[in-house]
C-alpha cells in the first residue's frame, strides 16, 4: 500500500480540513508544537486519525523513503564511481586545465543522469601555477646537508631564479616573531607549530594552526624576512608537505611562502638547536597568470509544486594539485551528485527544486560561491536551505543545520529515521565557504558532518587520492544528503 | 585545586554523613534516582552543597580525569605501538609458534609497563595448521581454465593428497541445497551468499551469512557432497579469501571446507551459468595436530580499597593466519593494555582492581575465556564488570553495556563527559565470546563499539595488518576504555 502522495497541494488540503487545522493551532498553543510541524499533505484525506497517529504515519512514510534510498545507495555505491570520474581529471587547481576537464566531466555526468537544467555558470577565477622547480635543502657546516620535503603555498610568488639561501629563525607564534624581530631580517622564518593532537575536533586544531600558513609570509616580511616556511597542517608525522592558500597583506613586501613536511619540520628544528647558523636553500617557481573563465556546474530536480523554492546541495569542484583532490572535495561533489541520482532513482518527486551546485574556486577565495549568490539574487531565486559537503568522504556522524533550535524543529520529526541511516546527532552549525553568501538571502545553511579524525592525513597533500576514500562511507553521506534534501523539499521548514 | 580523593573510604563517609544519606534515600524514593547514584566519596567533607551541586561537582571532577587521559593518549598514541609489537609476531593461530611469541611479547610488555601481578595463565588449545598446499582451479571444456583465490577454513580437514576434482552445485541457502539434494552427491557445494550490503550494521550482515561458513560443509556432506566452497564474508568485491572457523557436525562425514574470494565467487557463478558441467580442482593440506598448552596473559592495577572487586578489560590474543590479525584482535589487546597504562600514567588510583586479560583461543572455540572464568570461580574472584574489545581498531562510536537501563544508571551520570571523549551513545549490549562466561558469575558485560563499516574488508584475510589500523582511532578506544574502567573502578555500579 502506497500512502504517500508527496505532491498533493497543501492549500487544497487545508481548505478541506479547516477544522483539523484549528485543533492543530490549539495544540500548537498548548505547547505541542513539535508534533505539529509536519506537512499534512501526506495524510490520506477523510482519515480520522489523531495528531499523534498522523505524526507516526508520516514518520513511518519517511522511514520507507529513507530505507529505499539507503538500500539503493548501499547496493550500488555509485558515489564512488562519480568520485573516480572527478579525480580522473587530476588535481584541479582553480583555472587549470584539470579544473576545466572536471567541469566538462561533471557537466556530462549530470546530463547522463537526466538532471534538469544542467548548465555551466561562468566564473572568472585566479590562475596560480606551481611551476616545475620546487625544492629546499638544509645546509649545515656542522651537520651536513639534506633535502627537505616542501611545497609552495597557493598564491606564493617564486623565489629569485636559482633560489635563495638564508639562515633560519624558528618561531612558535607571531608574538615570538615580534619579540625576535631584530634577528629576523634576511632570514627564512620557520613557523614550527603543530596541529594540537589533543583536540578531538581536528578542524579546531586546523583552525588554530592555519594562521601561520595564511598570514605567516606577510608577518615575516613585515620584520624583513626573505621567505617563510610553515610546518604542514596534519596530526601525522610523515614526509608529506601540505599546501593551501596563503594571503599577502598588501602593506608588506611579497616574499615566497612554502610548507614543510611535519617530519622535516622536526628535523630542521633539531638541527637548528645544534647549529643555529645552518642555512636553507629554497627554490620555488610558482607564479600567478592572468585570470581565466571557469564555471560552476549546476543541475537539479525541478520541484513539482514550488519549483522556485530551492534546496541546494553543494561542494567544490576545484582542489589542490599535489594529489587528486579526492577527499577535498571530489568526495563532496560525488555525494551531492549521487544524492540527486538516489532521489530520482527512488521515484521521489519533491515539491521544491533540489539543486546540485559544484562550485569552482573554493580554495582560492570562493569566487564561484559569490558569483552563484549574485546570480541567484538577480534571478530572484529563493533558496530555503543549502548544505555544503567539504569535510572529506568519511563516515557521516551528524547533521549540522541552522542557527537555532527552531531551524531544526522540522528535522527533529525524522531524527529517529536519520538515526536508522547512521546519523548520531543533529545540532546547529554547518555551512561552508561557497554557500555562506546565500545566508544573506535567507537560506538556512548546513552540512552532513563526517568523522574528522583522518581528514588532515590527506588534506592538501599528495595522499589525497581516490584510494583514500571508502566507497561505503562516501555512499552513506550521499544517502543522508538525499533523504535530508528530499525531506526539506517537501516539508515546511520555516514556520 | 585538587578536589578528588578517589580512595576515601566510603563507609567512613557514610557514617559521618548519615543525615545526608537519609535525604538521599528519600530522593531516590522520590524518583530522583538518576541524581543520586554517584559515590559521595569525592565530595569534600563539611561541604554544604545540595544534591544537584554535588552531582555537578563530581561530574566536573570526572571531566578533569577524562581530559587528562585524553590529552595523554592523543599526544602519545602508544596503543598503536603496542599493536605493532603484537602484530610483529605474525598471524597468531591458536597453538601456533606465533601465538606463543605473542604471549611472551605481551607478558614482557605488561611487566615493562609496571602492571601488577602480571602472569601467563595456562590454557590447553586446539592446534590446526593450514599446511603448504592450498589451491583451486576452475576447469571448463567450454570456457577454459582459471585459478581461484581460495583458502581453507579453520578446522577443515585436508583433501586427499593431490586434491579432488568435482562438478559444482551453487546454492544460496540450505533450503535450496535440500531441494537440490539429488544433484548434490559427489559435488562441491558452492554457497554463493554475499553479505547483505544494505544492512548498516555490518555485524548483522556477517551474522546472517556466516552460517554457510560454519555449517556449510556438514550440510553438504549430509547430502553426499565431497567438499564445500563458501563465498568470503565481506562487503567488498576483491580477490581476498577470508578464512574463519567451521564446525563439523558429528552426525555427518567430514569433508574439506574452503572459502573463495568474492570476485572469484562471482566469476564461478557466471561460468556455471554458461557451463553447468565445469569442474573445480581443490587441494588443501590443512590438519589438526595434538593440543598445545598456551596461555591467557593477565596484568592489573590492583584496587586500593577493594582489590577483590574486579573491572575486567579483555580482548583476544590469537588471530587468523592469513594476515597479522591487526584489527582482529591485536587492536583490542593494544587498546586494553594502553587503557591500563593511561590510568597509571594519569596518576589515578581506582578503589577496585582493573584487570587486563588477553585471552587465548577466541577464534577456535573460546577455551581461554572458559578457563579464565573457571579459575575466577575457583579463586572466588568477584567480577563486577567486563568489557571486551573485538570489533576492530576503528573509530569508537558508542558504549554497549549491561542488560537494562538500571545497569546503565551510573554511566549516565558521566554521559556528557563520554561525549567529550567522542562517544555518541550509551545503550545496552556489548560483551564477547571470551567474557560471556563471567556473566554467570554476575559480571555486567559491555564493549566500546567502533564503527563497523570497514571491518569486514580486513576480517580474517591477508589485508588485516597494522597499516590498516589508524593510530588515532585506536587510541580513542583506549582512552574511552581507560575512563570507563576507572569510573567503574570507583563508582557504585550496582544499586
Amino acid at each position: 500500500m502506497r500512502l504517500i502522495k508527496y505532491h498533493i497541494n497543501q492549500r487544497k488540503y487545508y481548505q478541506r480540513h479547516f477544522r483539523s487545522l484549528l485543533s492543530l493551532v490549539f495544540l500548537l498553543i498548548c505547547g505541542f508544537s513539535k508534533l505539529a510541524i509536519f506537512s499534512f499533505a501526506s495524510v490520506p484525506s477523510g482519515s480520522s486519525l489523531g495528531i499523534q497517529d498522523k505524526k507516526e504515519l508520516i514518520v513511518s512514510q519517511y522511514r520507507d523513503v529513507a530505507l529505499k534510498i539507503k538500500d539503493l545507495g548501499l547496493k550500488e555505491e555509485r558515489a564512488y564511481e562519480f568520485l573516480k570520474i572527478i579525480t580522473s581529471a587530476g588535481g584541479r587547481l582553480t583555472g587549470s586545465p584539470q579544473a576545466a576537464k572536471a567541469v566538462e566531466l561533471t557537466f556530462s555526468l549530470m546530463k547522463e543522469l537526466g538532471l534538469d537544467q544542467v548548465k555551466k555558470e561562468p566564473v572568472e577565477v585566479k590562475r596560480w601555477v606551481r611551476g616545475e622547480r620546487e625544492k629546499a635543502r638544509l645546509i649545515s657546516s656542522k651537520l651536513g646537508e639534506k633535502d627537505l620535503a616542501i611545497c609552495a603555498l597557493g598564491n606564493s610568488i617564486a623565489t629569485p631564479q636559482g633560489g635563495l639561501k638564508a639562515k633560519v629563525l624558528e618561531v612558535q607564534s607571531f608574538e615570538a616573531l615580534e619579540a625576535l624581530k631584530e634577528k629576523a631580517r634576511g632570514r627564512i622564518i620557520f613557523y614550527n607549530v603543530a596541529m594540537d593532537r589533543t583536540l578531538l575536533d581536528s578542524f579546531a586544531a586546523y583552525g588554530r594552526a592555519a594562521q601561520f600558513r595564511v598570514r605567516g609570509a606577510s608577518q615575516a616580511a613585515r620584520v624583513g624576512a626573505v621567505a617563510s616556511l610553515t610546518r604542514s597542517l596534519t596530526f601525522r608525522l610523515d614526509r608529506q608537505p601540505h599546501t593551501g592558500q596563503m594571503i599577502y597583506d598588501e602593506r608588506y613586501p611579497q616574499i615566497p611562502a612554502a610548507a614543510i613536511s611535519s617530519l622535516d619540520a622536526e628535523l630542521l628544528s633539531r638541527w637548528l638547536q645544534k647549529d643555529p647558523d645552518l642555512e636553507v636553500e629554497l627554490e620555488l617557481s610558482c607564479q600567478t597568470l592572468p585570470p581565466v573563465i571557469s564555471a560552476n556546474v549546476i543541475g537539479q530536480i525541478t520541484g513539482k509544486e514550488k519549483p522556485e523554492e530551492i534546496i541546494l546541495l553543494g561542494a567544490h569542484l576545484d582542489s589542490w594539485d599535489l594529489g587528486d583532490g579526492a577527499h577535498d572535495d571530489a568526495a563532496g561533489c560525488a555525494a551531492v551528485i549521487e544524492a540527486l541520482r538516489l532521489i530520482k532513482a527512488s521515484g521521489l518527486r519533491p515539491k521544491r527544486t533540489i539543486r546540485a551546485v559544484l562550485f569552482m574556486d573554493e580554495e582560492f577565495g570562493g569566487t564561484g560561491g559569490r558569483a552563484y549568490a549574485s546570480a541567484a539574487e538577480r534571478k530572484q531565486e529563493k533558496h530555503l536551505a543549502a548544505l555544503e559537503q567539504d569535510r572529506g568522504g568519511f563516515l557521516p556522524l551528524g547533521l549540522a543545520f541552522g542557527r537555532n533550535e527552531k531551524d531544526l524543529q522540522a528535522l527533529r520529526l525524522v531524527e529517529n529515521v536519520l538515526r536508522e541511516l547512521g546519523l548520531h546527532w543533529i545540532r546547529n552549525g554547518g555551512g561552508g565557504v561557497d554557500i555562506a553568501p546565500l545566508a544573506e538571502q535567507g537560506a538556512l545553511l548546513g552540512s552532513v558532518i563526517p568523522d574528522s579524525q583522518k581528514y588532515f592525513d590527506y588534506h592538501h597533500c599528495s595522499l589525497d587520492v581516490a584510494a583514500a576514500v571508502h566507497p561505503r562511507e562516501l555512499e552513506l553521506q550521499a544517502i543522508l544528503l538525499a533523504f535530508i534534501a528530499f525531506f526539506l523539499g517537501v516539508e515546511n521548514i520555516s514556520l
